[in-house]
């Protein structure tokens, strides 16, 4: 992954250029905090690896990227909000910084901004990458709410979870990548598969994640381990175990919720998906879909290597966070 | 206004022709209950009346009309989260009727699906109508900000109220104007002079309304008169008194806000505001926007009869609601 530092590089000095207004100060203050909180920078990577494919200059998809990455940190400051969350990469979020008003308003202006930077685009690419754009976030809305709507849902199945993540995640990856191979003059045809690698790379990411944050090692995953388990979230382990135990494992996964020391809670949790059958159910569902996404990229032409891509998503199996 | 009417039977069927997605119900149905609850639909209007300036086809400006009316609708639905705002229009607010969380989401969602109308024109218009209609959003939540900001402080003057209402309501006017303008072939420089008159009608009708509100007729303006004066809330009324008072008569204004009294305070409100000539020198700083609004429309030249947005503007002095 030398690579992908090198990426990283270019990008942080472009977020650095960028920059807000001063004023007012309630409104971008809290941008210019939240963005230098840092992150994976995932999305943004993918824009200009995707470019990079199709044409060595791979710079010029700079303002997709910053377009997807203002993106995420506006659907973030929202979220951080609805969930009543009080860190964000181990600092305080935006709403409790300052105040709920404030991460609402100033979330807003943080989407209208990654909007612009798709217009510095020529207008037949700004259209087409803004119809893009568009449906994702529309998408990525819909995936938010359906989350939040399961939370009160006890009949919740793996199809409408499975469409949850989609939307709520995964759809953001393929844009971030159909969008840097527009930029770097990919045919229809190449783009789309970019965008099929992204959106199973991303289900595939989400299943990971769910995993790790029961099975991961707490000092290497960088937060509590079993956070999920406690705050009683449905995800894909906690579904299919439903879905693979009997009537008596059912009560027993429901007895879950009741427990109320965290650590045996975790220890039952862990037992009990794994016994089952749910881990290694989810292992092969995670599999599936990174297989999938490289299938799509081994059918896209392009006259460069997709090395960088294709590490990416082996890394996936073995990430630790 | 008879024209109105017409225009407003136009835009309604547009309206109820777009809809929403049926799924999911707590994202979507927010939406479409706000769009019902109706409203002036002043500033698609005012689209529509501008392309007509140019092209007697002026149905080409639908989809800016619903646009600037979508965006408007976005920043009630976030503007009643953050006022804790009960009702809208009479009826229950989003917030109030489903939740904080899915008002702040399905306003997240209306922000962008207001962007898509305007990639229904070619290319070259829909990126000049994007900068303009971009620009505009920013400077929305940054007026908004400052309004919120003004809450809480007790230094106000004049010129940054000014600056506010010109942020938080004059440049969408300005801007429906111009998006109608551009739809309907207008140059840039006519396009401009109408944004200028936009700009400057928003400035003399939000003042207007700050009037009204105190010494409008209740029965008029359908709603209890002196709410901002119960809300100890700042306007130009209350910063020019300020500004008129000598040091007794502001020991006087400062009391208001202590009176309990609601009838007590709106009668001591009227009258120490007109007393110290604050009503007068306000009706006079709106007649001034309105003055310079018509100036600008006059300036530009057109083909068709300017008689309809000259109407719209008279009608500004003489409105009771």
């Amino acid at each position: 992954m030398n690579h992908f530092n090198q990426y990283n590089s270019i990008l942080q000095t472009a977020l650095n250029q960028v920059g807000f207004p001063e004023q007012p100060h309630n409104l971008y203050d809290p941008l210019r905090y939240f963005m230098q909180l840092g992150g994976k920078r995932m999305r943004p990577i993918l824009s200009l690896m995707a470019c990079k494919l199709f044409d060595k200059d791979f710079e010029k998809a700079l303002n997709v990227a910053l377009c997807v990455e203002y993106f995420h940190n506006f659907s973030l400051i929202h979220d951080d909000i609805m969930d009543a969350a009080p860190l964000r990469r181990g600092q305080t979020t935006v709403h409790k910084k300052w105040n709920e008003n404030i991460a609402i308003l100033s979330g807003d202006v943080m989407l209208v901004k990654a909007y612009d930077f798709l217009a510095n685009y020529p207008p037949q690419i700004f259209q087409e990458l803004f119809l893009l754009f568009n449906k994702t976030a529309k998408e990525v809305c819909e995936g938010q709410q359906m989350d939040m709507d399961f939370e009160s849902r006890n009949d919740v199945n793996e199809t409408e979870y499975l469409e949850m993540i989609r939307l709520k995640t995964s759809v953001l990856l393929g844009c971030a990548l159909q969008m840097g191979a527009i930029v770097g003059g990919a045919d229809k045809e190449n783009a789309t598969l970019l965008y099929n690698f992204g959106e199973n790379l991303g289900m595939a990411f989400q299943i990971q994640d769910d995993l790790l944050d029961l099975f991961g090692d707490q000092t290497l995953v960088g937060k509590q381990v079993g956070g999920d388990v406690l705050a009683n979230k449905k995800t894909l382990l906690s579904l299919s175990a439903m879905h693979l135990a009997n009537n008596d494992q059912r009560n027993t996964l429901r007895s879950l919720a009741k427990i109320e020391d965290p650590q045996l809670k975790i220890e039952k949790a862990k037992r009990i998906y794994r016994d089952l059958g749910a881990l290694s159910y989810c292992q092969q569902k995670m599999n599936q879909y990174q297989q999938k996404a490289l299938s799509a990229l081994e059918k896209m032409s392009c006259g460069a290597s997709k090395s960088d891509l294709i590490a990416l998503a082996e890394h996936l199996s073995t990430r630790a966070n």
